[in-house]
């Protein structure tokens, strides 16, 4: 009986035996078109050397004779060998690194000169204070009111980050319409006229959405000379590396760019997409200073915003407490900002009277928000105590600076430094305008990144977190003015280094990441604060993570996009949560020898995309599984108008046909306009209304007769549309049955056994045990970015996890609301007593069976009585 | 008979409501010990501020009255708070950073005295050479042969670098002894002495293994004060953190320390150890330059080797190939040393009359490697040529200087600095100088890396990283003595920072990382030359990964361990390659009917761990894995002569016993010596020699009846051992039958059907469809570091995949040579179309099967003729 498994090996050598031919077909062409289009290069390499006389001479007219012959040979050589790189990783890369410093650069440039220009109106209308303030507010209004309704007629998906999408699409979900050409457009102008308008913005988030389109549209160009980029996972690989490519070319940050997209996209991260990352994003760095240096901006490639801070003595290990109340302030600012911004969007949604004002002039809400910030920062106005003349470029200059502001009392040797002087008012002093910088920006900030438009909140949420560090900065500055170390130096305090601590640390508490530090450190070119700003991001993350979700998750939220919520710190209790104690036990299932009825049953039962398949409803043995969809079409075919027509076809050999033409369900048949799948139930519907309850006739769609617009979409898909006119000409004869012979018929075929033979079957779902630890669950959710797993039992299929129930249980135990799917302390078993039971039992009963099945005389499972 | 699972419902409702009965019992203890006693806290609070009098008089008898108590009462809950907290993962990061950076700090401190010693020894001998050359060469000697004598004798486990054992062990491979206390003294005390020795040895790899011990063996303490320390999904995350804090203290670079740590430890890594990792990783390094800073070796927390470049214009556009070529050469260079280090390691294995000779004398080999390089870097000998007396961390910093050494010929200002006397040499120039310090230390650290001591690879070859650097930099310098730059201002090449893009670039050829740019910039403070840095890096990686493994993979080879080659870049047809032609398709396995002969045959016939178990030979439907050692028990048990003892005395019962007492035997089995799962066997044998071919007798080791150090390890276990004086009492009894009835009975019992109910059964064996491609498989087996992996189809077992056939594949079609075990171009056959036809066929044949068994007559698929 047992034993040896000698059969299948020699079965599957005559079966590879067979399959060997077939695949040498392939072999050639899908096997890998580098390998292929080099061989096929050095044929012609050798051919060419041969007979060096071009092919085809009509097209080499003028390099037919001359020295010029060999220059178009190695010129198609190159050609050749091109195409035959296109598809390696690097050239990919490399081309995303290029492309997408040269979009930053220009979208720099372009937003530099918007911004130029603003400045220009408002610096030449200063005769008239209205004039000026006019030019100060139409502007930016004109500009976000554009980037807005542009985007909205183009694109609506290019609208907010990117980067809670990108996360989604990174998990494995299909999001639709993200990645497309017109979204690119749309994002790209939306973004430089949102930045151009001087709005509190930023541009990293949209800046990995830009990255990701990009390596996708790259991707669909370049599949144009091979066949590789069809390949779903290394297309995944490719935005993976492309998010990092965003941040990293945004601010010319490479490791800081590759370290922020791992954090805000990923849950797990493959080493080798690390790499690649920082190919690319190297790469993209280098490229978009390398501009800056051939546009004369610079001298040499360096920082964006280079510091001088001293480097022998960049701080005192007694200011690290300073340092310290930053990051735990951050952490509240961080989280308080998350909580801001979202309960802004709550309010507009909830607000229905705003709400359906705003539906109506969609651009009311942007002009508006434009209008009242810009108002606020009218520099002669109350933007004077704000430093409203800033751009958000020059902010971070000047916050940054190597100088002591509040070194003795206020303006000094400020005069020489013309951009400083925003930051002083003759009747007030630095600290003033640094709290109502602070403030102010603070709400504006969250309301601005509500508008829809292509914005992020890392820069404006960047920039506040400096001018906070500055403030503590010069306050300390002020404490001490001759620094705290007593040796023989005088080291005086550095309130830059504070600014970029604060920077740090409100940005990495906004979005829950801590290499905010590395973006910090490669912005600046100085990483002497290293210490400073571990801490302090670390403590602001601590807290802020204690407190709210991050921005991006946030927002995903708000969305209603799938996600699968993070297991926080410490939380010893997800090691015992297990499997069964969230699992849903009551679950539906369609099984191999089930009649059509059954399938009928199920899919009225419950909602769910992907049912199981098993054995028997006795041995419940999980074969693999069916989607919903699959299941539907198995149906519709059983009943389909084609195989009553072939079935009275052959009824009409036999007997004489009387014609009906009913050109009112022919019409209807054309339409097939609500549900492909169940169509000839519908079309059996309006004739049968009169003599059958409605429920009965749907079986998809019982509860409500739907509307053509809920089933163009999801499960429904028009797989039963393509032969029209075949079912015209065939309803002709079919409905030559009444509707209660339909209906006769139709409860015989329903009453057959399923052929499963033409439905496609997942022969391998992901599968858990029952004691797999929540902890567990979560990571191979999130590693292999599932939806749903089936709960299996020596074989057996005992229940089903899915996304929904795996985020009740870390929310519902990590915040203590939410609804808690679990019975209290029902996880807490001794986890190898209760399983080893439960699993001996279950094989137990399964060996029993065998064992009274075969041979029910040697039933004793001890043997001791048996000689 | 399909459907809903109404009943599947109701019985699982009936279950929990019976487990949770069960489980309030565990709830209160396993649960969560920290809420509880954070419970228990706040209840003894409460109980406390009523009575506040404590409990046990005794013990507080100078607090009873006064004002102590409440001092005391404070004191309580503080413990209690604290023991409550210590369950939390901050506080064991806390722990863990605190515990290496002090074990780093004085095992620097130790390193510099030694060596400290050594150079006051070698200047007080100034006037005899030989006595000089005497002390300087025995000194590192003793040391070294001392370090490896100890490190032989308490633990062989602790010598080499540790990384590749980190990483095998987070694959989920368990390496026992080497996460120990004895472990871990043998490691820092035999690291301590080896750097102190002053061979050209580094301390990074090592102290990745010392922080991973010193987690293992602080989670194994603090599991005394509760239970949460006995996850094991746990413990394998906080190993993941220990080794970023084992790189981050011993450099003070938190950052670089987590993303090498990632690096060269995993292939997949989860983003929320990544937090942990930084967070222990900073505090270590804050700690460990705070003790540095109270020691007053530094005024405050800077870089280890802090360097001085300019900060306005580190380094020309028109430098970067320079770099470029630093980075290509350093490729070429890390690649060589890998080799280099793999054949020597494979030289000294392979000469046998060396190898024979070595292993009698194990510590001639270190002392005479030991000799050899110091009397090569004797300061007045050699060593004049290649700046022999200096340090290896003085090294670095003269490396690392802001001088060109090279700016105007030689000597010139240099006198006043005493430790950049040792790169000149008044008949040579730095040139030559730094040529033979770096041919030299190549070969030298290449062959001190193989001595058996505590010891890493990765200092060495930064040294000579940056001396290549350096000497690139000083050609430069010397070629362009005014610098490349055109413009108004001269700025000139900055030798020192060539040095540190060689460092990062030939540390990271060899180790196969990016990281060490981000520890580069940590380590000397400053991120300026980021771009070079990031450039080079990217090149030698490119160039080094394309030549050789990482010399830890290179270990990990040597040392033949568990491990899965990584996937190489652009080698798109690791998207094409399946399970299906890399699989073992003759696979022994289990069913559930089996007899016990055949599991004997099963055992017999194969070598693998674990078995699938299978519902029948005909049916093949995968319902587990069932070890091999469980097999084993299952056969001895049912041949055990304790059954047979119980059988033979429910005959005493009825017939007369006539004793027989057998010393020898009884002394047999008290011994128990071979093998435990065969003991009856065994037993046996002496016995019925004569009569009995040896083979048949043993099934487990038939064919080399083995001696007893083969089986003391791995498949057998002594878990029969347990009931040894039973046995002999039993034993007594039992041997009244003779030889042939002995043979007769266990004939019998194979003869029956195996009872599986006391078998640990694995109820959810990982499995794989056929189609899943080799890039899946390989995410997977690496994500959920699997060992082996069935192939099911449809719920059938049609083979199994392990480490060992994923690794021929990779490195088959990696790098052409090697095994190839898939017939060539069979894997690039068209997916889609063989493979569900393959599935549908399959499921047909059991869909089939059911459509036969039940309903004969409704055979038809289509079902068109039944009416």
């Amino acid at each position: 009986s047992g034993g040896s498994g000698g059969t299948m090996a020699s079965e599957s050598e005559a079966q590879r035996a067979l399959q060997y031919e077939q695949t040498l077909m392939y072999g050639r062409y899908t096997q890998d078109l580098g390998t292929f289009a080099k061989d096929e290069a050095a044929r012609l390499r050798l051919q060419e050397g041969d007979t060096p006389r071009p092919r085809r001479p009509s097209e080499l007219l003028e390099y037919t004779q001359g020295r010029c012959a060999p220059c178009r040979v190695c010129a198609l050589q190159c050609q050749r060998f091109l195409i035959s790189k296109v598809g390696e990783d690097w050239v990919f890369l490399i081309l995303l690194g290029l492309v997408m410093a040269l979009v930053s650069w220009a979208m720099d440039f372009a937003i530099a000169t918007c911004l130029q220009a603003q400045k220009w109106m408002y610096g030449g209308l200063d005769t008239n204070v209205l004039l000026q303030y006019m030019a100060w507010v139409t502007y930016p209004t004109v500009l976000i009111t554009f980037s807005a309704g542009f985007t909205q007629i183009l694109a609506p998906q290019a609208v907010g980050s990117g980067i809670p999408e990108m996360k989604t699409i990174l998990r494995g979900v299909v999001l639709k319409e993200y990645l497309t050409l017109k979204t690119f457009v749309a994002k790209v102008i939306g973004l430089t006229c949102a930045l151009g308008s001087g709005m509190p913005l930023g541009k990293e988030g949209p800046f990995v959405h830009i990255a990701s389109m990009c390596a996708a549209l790259l991707s669909r160009f370049l599949s144009l000379f091979g066949g590789f980029y069809e390949n779903e996972a290394r297309n995944i690989e490719m935005l993976a590396a492309a998010c990092a490519v965003g941040v990293g070319c945004c601010f010319a940050a490479p490791i800081g760019g590759v370290l922020f997209s791992i954090e805000v996209t990923s849950t797990f991260f493959a080493v080798r997409n690390y790499w690649r990352g920082f190919f690319a994003a190297t790469f993209s760095a280098f490229i978009f200073r390398v501009l800056a240096v051939w546009n004369k901006d610079e001298e040499t490639i360096t920082a964006l915003f280079k510091t001088r801070f001293r480097l022998d003595f960049p701080f005192d290990l007694q200011e690290l407490p300073a340092f310290a109340v930053i990051g735990i302030a951050s952490g509240f600012g961080g989280a308080l900002f998350v909580y801001l911004n979202r309960k802004i969007v709550q309010f507009m949604r909830r607000q229905k009277t705003i709400n359906r004002f705003l539906m109506k002039k969609r651009l009311l809400f942007p002009a508006l928000v434009t209008l009242i910030i810009s108002t606020l920062t009218f520099p002669p106005g109350f933007g004077q105590f704000m430093a409203g003349q800033l751009t958000q470029k020059d902010t971070l200059v000047t916050l940054f600076d190597n100088q002591t502001w509040a070194k003795q009392g206020i303006n000094d040797e400020f005069e020489y430094l013309g951009i400083l002087e925003a930051w002083l008012h003759p009747r007030s002093n630095v600290f003033v305008t640094l709290i109502v910088f602070i403030l102010m920006k603070f709400w504006m900030s969250a309301l601005a990144t509500t508008i829809p438009v292509p914005c992020g909140a890392f820069m404006p949420v960047f920039v506040i977190g400096a001018a906070f560090g500055r403030l503590v900065g010069e306050s300390m500055a002020a404490w001490f003015p001759d620094g705290i170390h007593t040796d023989s130096n005088i080291y005086r305090i550095v309130p830059g280094g504070y600014a970029v601590v604060g920077a740090a640390a409100l940005s990495g508490a906004v979005t829950h990441t801590v290499s905010t530090a590395v973006i910090v450190f490669e912005l600046t070119g100085q990483i002497s604060h290293i210490l400073p700003v571990m801490i302090a991001v670390i403590l602001a993350n601590a807290v802020a993570q204690s407190l709210q979700p991050s921005l991006y998750d946030s927002i995903i939220r708000i969305k209603k996009l799938p996600y699968l919520p993070e297991l926080g710190w410490g939380h010893h209790e997800k090691y015992n949560v297990r499997v069964e104690d969230i699992m849903v036990r009551d679950i539906r299932y369609v099984t191999l020898n089930c009649k059509y009825q059954d399938l009928q049953q199920v899919l009225h039962s419950t909602k769910v995309k992907n049912l199981p398949l098993v054995e028997s409803a006795e041995s419940m043995i999980l074969l693999g599984s069916i989607e919903r969809t699959q299941v539907g079409a198995l149906l519709s075919n059983q009943l389909s108008p084609q195989r009553r027509v072939l079935l009275l076809r052959q009824k009409a050999l036999s007997e004489d046909g009387h014609r009906l033409s009913d050109s009112s369900i022919r019409f209807q048949v054309r339409g097939c306009d609500w549900c492909p799948v169940n169509q000839s139930r519908y079309l059996t519907c309006p004739r049968a209304a009169g003599t059958l309850p409605a429920p009965s006739l749907c079986p998809l769609h019982s509860a409500r007769p739907p509307p053509a617009a809920t089933c163009g979409r999801g499960a429904c898909r028009p797989q039963g549309c393509s032969n029209t006119p075949l079912l015209q000409e065939e309803m002709i004869l079919g409905d030559k049955l009444t509707p209660t012979e339909i209906l006769e018929w139709e409860e015989q075929q329903l009453d057959q056994l399923v052929d499963f033979s033409s439905a496609k079957i997942d022969p391998a779902p992901f599968q858990l045990v029952e004691h797999t630890s929540l902890h567990k669950t979560h990571t191979i959710f999130s590693l292999l970015g599932l939806d749903h797993a089936f709960v299996t039992s020596i074989g057996r299929l005992v229940g089903m996890v899915s996304l929904k129930e795996l985020r009740k249980a870390i929310e519902g135990s990590l915040t203590g609301k939410g609804v808690k799917v679990r019975p209290p302390l029902a996880s807490f078993r001794d986890s190898t007593a209760s399983t080893t039971e439960a699993d001996t039992t279950a094989l137990h009963q399964l060996w029993d069976r065998h064992q009274h099945h075969h041979m029910p005389r040697e039933a004793g499972p001890g043997g001791d009585d048996d000689d």
